[in-house]
Formats: structure tokens, sequence, C-alpha cells
């Protein structure tokens, strides 16, 4: 048992799963909430090593599917994670151990710990991204070849769905087209795996580093953002004010872009970000200055907290961030599943700290 | 054993399943052909009767769900029903004993047949509508109460779907929005019931009796479409020519309208179609003249065939027909689900034979 996931540890966790939401995986607020009233009513999560369990036990990765904007409304009624894993056991004939954020981003981070209270299953110290993603493939599971099936979806009124596809594409595709006729959002899992295929087909550590960052930018005294930036070694893109949003949930995503006019010595500089769920591409008069699978955060100037792309409205002032995504995504598997070609950009990647390098 | 299901009685069946089709459950020469060439392959299909079977064997429904005007250009590759059979039996531990088609109309009363040659099983003279409807729940078994559960759908690439849902209306909703994504028709098999169950929640001999149908059209030396109108106790609405069709397939659906103006003795009378895959409403002068549930097919004037709604065109000759619905379906329940209320419709249904009467 690496620690008992208590109040404190899960306001911390929420933080930081805003922070490596990089906009994305739904708000922490609602998933801090559930988490919190969670632990209130069953008891605190144990967060577990994967090195602590058997290698033949069962991994369930889970969390949410569909637009983040739908889900500040649309909230579980907290038994999802329950018939997920009656779902999943039935179909596998197998006990499932644990419970794991298939992305620690946003909420996502969040509402597998819900689930886990309610059954007092542990979860574990992993998850499928080391950040957030829109799409279902877009996970270290796929890249190690682990198979999609069987996905399960369910949703806050009892309906339930198993997907039986031939690649994790048409998971995606039709888990999202389930979500929207859901109304935006649904549960689900897929990717289940064992603890011996996690231990080498996930991003290890996630929920201790969210955590940790959480902590850091908590309990920075004087300049959370400055803290923030050292402790992760990100990289600041530009402090300014939300000067445009264009934003609409379309087909179970939210798309849109962002605008960042520099403010103080960023004085008339614009930033723009194209987001999909998350932030995908921060560009500056068309340079590329970061982009996916490298995260960027947009942060409050003040606070530090992370501000998800529903969020996100004119005259806020803000820092925007980059970061470097975990080396599984720089792979050519990582960037063929999750580069800036895999949104419809012709661009290839290139690392964050290359372009900071280059602008300097 | 009933018969066995020879290629002529296969086309005689295709005749009747198109005539009882009201314009919908798909087009019956794509139907026909691939019951032709699985005969071909794998010998002949048995229809028996329910009566012939065990009470606690397994029916299983199944068919086509989409858009007719796609299922057109989008073929099974056939062994759809091999994989509804397995996925079924794994999910219930029970052996299916026959196939039924879940709606007797259109090609629909002919694809459980391909599939059932494929594996050796038999076909029941029976099915769960006595004609084509557009929703999943507008079945005789939904009427008797069995759960659509579980849901199991396929197509041509291998993707599976299993629903397990919570009323028929969502069945519909989540397996309407698949059909989509699987680019507009899938093979789909719902409210799967025991044979004691079926001798009650079906409409039965119904396979015999498009097959009589078909063979009486077929037989008719003069005039095909008046014999076909005496022999089923049709009422003739007009007799014409297509003079204009609106039509757009959408969400999984075929919508539009349909105009017939009357030629010879109907000569300055204008009779429209509404319809959503089957024709749903004739009206004429703002007056219903036949609706939902009781059947409305438009045959071609020199030869009695059906002419499906998406093959109906600008100038065709034809004979607008309507026909008394089974008796479940003008029952409180029947109506509910089935009635033109059912489509959005702001009038009572009144059975076909009273317009007939007060119209003359």
């Amino acid at each position: 048992m690496k620690r008992q996931l208590d109040q404190a540890s899960l306001r911390a966790l929420a933080r930081g799963c805003a922070i490596l939401g990089a906009g994305g995986g739904g708000d922490t607020r609602i998933g801090l909430l559930e988490a919190l009233q969670a632990t209130e009513d069953y008891g605190p999560v144990t967060l577990v090593d994967l090195d602590e369990l058997a290698e033949d036990e069962l991994i369930m990765p889970c969390g949410m599917i569909g637009a983040p904007t739908v889900h500040i409304e649309k909230i579980e009624n907290g038994d999802e994670g329950v018939r997920l894993r009656e779902h999943l056991e039935r179909l596998t004939g197998r006990r499932v151990a644990a419970f794991m954020s298939a992305e620690i981003g946003g909420s996502n981070g969040l509402i597998p710990i819900v689930w886990a209270a309610r059954i007092g299953l542990p979860v574990v110290d992993a998850d499928g991204m080391g950040r957030a993603f829109p799409l279902v493939p877009q996970v270290a599971m796929h890249l190690a070849g682990i198979d999609p099936n069987p996905c399960v979806m369910t949703e806050e009124r009892g309906n339930v769905i198993v997907f039986r596809t031939i690649s994790g594409d048409w998971t995606e595709r039709l888990a999202r087209a389930a979500a929207v006729e859901f109304g935006g959002a649904a549960a689900s899992t897929e990717y289940i795996l064992t603890v011996a295929q996690a231990r080498e087909a996930t991003v290890r550590n996630t929920v201790s580093l969210a955590i940790r960052i959480g902590e850091a930018v908590a309990a920075a005294e004087t300049s959370p953002v400055a803290e923030l930036i050292e402790r992760i070694g990100a990289f600041r893109l530009v402090t300014g004010k939300i000067s445009d949003v264009e934003r609409r949930t379309t087909k179970g995503f939210v798309r849109g872009s962002v605008v960042i006019e520099g403010l103080g010595d960023d004085s008339g500089r614009l930033i723009r970000l194209e987001l999909q769920n998350e932030n995908l591409v921060a560009l500056e008069q068309g340079r590329v200055t970061a982009s996916v699978p490298d995260l960027i955060t947009v942060l409050d100037s003040e606070t530090a907290e992370a501000i998800a792309t529903e969020r996100v409205r004119y005259g806020q002032r803000v820092t925007a961030v980059a970061m470097r995504c975990d080396p599984v995504w720089r792979t050519e598997r990582g960037l063929q599943a999750a580069g800036p070609r895999a949104f419809g950009y012709d661009f290839d990647y290139v690392p964050v700290e290359e372009l900071a390098r280059a602008a300097t």
C-alpha cells in the first residue's frame, strides 16, 4: 500500500489532475466533490503500486467518455463503476483487483476513486496516458498492443453496452456515438489488462505525481505559477489574458480555439490554442510553440489553478505552459496515435524543449 | 416440418414480403438474390411451425436495422447471422433452435433464411410484426412484455455490440446510432424468446402467408393487382402515377413523402403518402385514407410488384393499396407502440375498413 487517499490528498490530486489534464479530462471540481463525498461515505481508497499486486490479477482502466462541457451538468449517479465491474467480471469470468484511471488528466483522474470507494477496491498508481487525450485508443495500453475488448459502457440510467470491435478506432467511433446518445457523456472501461501487462503498458506513478504537483502549487507562498514551472520543468508559453474563445460541443467533443493576448513583458504577443477536449496546439504568428503529445495547460496567473477548456472565458488572466509528455508518446507508435497528424495537422512533432530552445 | 424453402418458394416469398413490407423492410431483390445463392451453396432451409418445436427451445428474431436506401448498396457478407447466434448463445448459455424474421416485410423476411442456410438451422413460420415497421420495439414481442435484452448487433466487418438497456426505446436509440456509425445499416437480434413465449408473442404463419400472396400474384393471368386485392381483402386507395417524391436518408431512416396523381377513373385525385422507412399515412385533401398500423403498399399497376419506398420514382404507374394489420396492432398497447401518435401524428387510428366504408 502506497497511501490512503484521504481528503487532503484528494484535494492535492484534483489540482494535479487539472494541470496534467492539458485542459481536458473533465472539470476536477465535480470529480473532487464526488471523491470527497465517497470518501466520507465509504472511507478512503487505498492507492497501491502495481508491484504490490499479483501478476495475474486484473486491472480495470475506467473513466468518463464524452464532452467535458456536458460532464459539468450531467453528473454520474455513482454506481457506474460498480456496474462496469460487474459486467466485466461476468464477461471475463475473472475478478477485478483494482481500478485505474484510463487518463489521469482532469476529473478522470478522480472518478475511478469515487467508484472504487463504493466497492472497497484499491486504485493503482498509474494511468493510461500520463495526461488526458480525447480519443479512446490514445492510451499506452493501445501502444503496447493490449486488446481494447471487451469495452463496457454505462451511464446514470443503467443502460449497458458491450463493444467487441476489430480495432481501437472502431471502439472510439462506436463508444463516442453511444456517449452522444446518452446525452454527451458516459462511463466506460476498455483495454482491461493483467497486473503483469500493466507494469509495461501503462504510465506509472502518475497518481503520486499529480498529488505532488497539487501539493507544490498549494504550498507555494508567493508565486504558484513560477513554483509549478520550476517543479515540473514546464515551459512558459505566454502570460496574458484570454481575448477570444470559440468553443462548440459537437459529436461528443468540445472543439474550438482560444486566443491569449500577452500582458506585461509579453505585451503585443498573441498565442492561439486549438482544442479538441484538450489543448492540442499552441501557435504564435503561424509558428507552433507546443503541440500534442506534449501537454499544454492554461493556468490562472494568480493561483496556478489549471483552467479546463470548457471553463476558459474572456478576460481571464492566464499563463499558458507546456510540459513534456511521457516518453511513450514520443515513440513512433506514440506519435502515430497522438501526434499532430493524428489530429489532422500537417506538421511533424517537435518536442517542446526543442521548440522552446529555438524560440530563445 | 412445414416445407423446404426451395428456389420457387423463395421467389414467391420475396414477392409476398415486398407486399407485406408496406414499402419498407429493405429491397427484396437483394434479399432474394442472397437467399437463392445461400440455398444453392448450402441447400434449402426448413420452415417449421412453432408447434413442432419444444417449448423451452430458443428462437432468435433477427434482421437488418437501418435505412433501406443504404441496404441497397451496403450488402451483408453473409456471416452476420452466424456471429449473432454465437454471441447470443455465449451470453445466454443456451442453444438457438431456429431463426425468425423480426419483421416479415421486405428483405428482412428473407435475410434470416440466408443466415440460417449457412448454419443448417430452420426458420419458424412467424415474425415479430406481420409487416415491417421502422422502430426496434415495434414488435409483437414488445407488446407481450418480452425483454429486448440482450440485443446483439454486428455488421460485415466483424464488429459486435451487445446492448442491455432499460427499455426497448433505449435499444432503438442506441442500436440506431450504432447502425449509423456502421454506415447506415447493420444486423441485429433482440427480444429473443422461447418457443413457448413465441407461440403467444409473435405474428404466426406469416412466412406461409407471404408465399401464398407471392404465388397468387405470380399466377394471376390478367390483372395481378385485382387478384391481389381480392385475395388478401385489400383496399384500393388510388391508381395513378407518381408525380412527386421527396426522400432523404437521415439518422438511420429514410424519410419523406410521395404524391400519386390519379389516372383514368381516379383522374383529378391526389394522394399523398408520408413515409419513415415504411409508408405511414395516406392523405387525400387533408383526410386520412389509411394509416399505421394498417399496411399501405405501392404496387406496380401492371405487375402488382410492390415498390419499396427507396425505389419509388417519378412517373411510375402505380396502385396504392391498404391492408388490415394483424389484430395485435389494434390493441391499446399495439396502437401505443405503432399507431399514428407513435409517429408524431395528432390523430387517432381508424381501421382501414372503416375509412374505406366512410369514403364510399
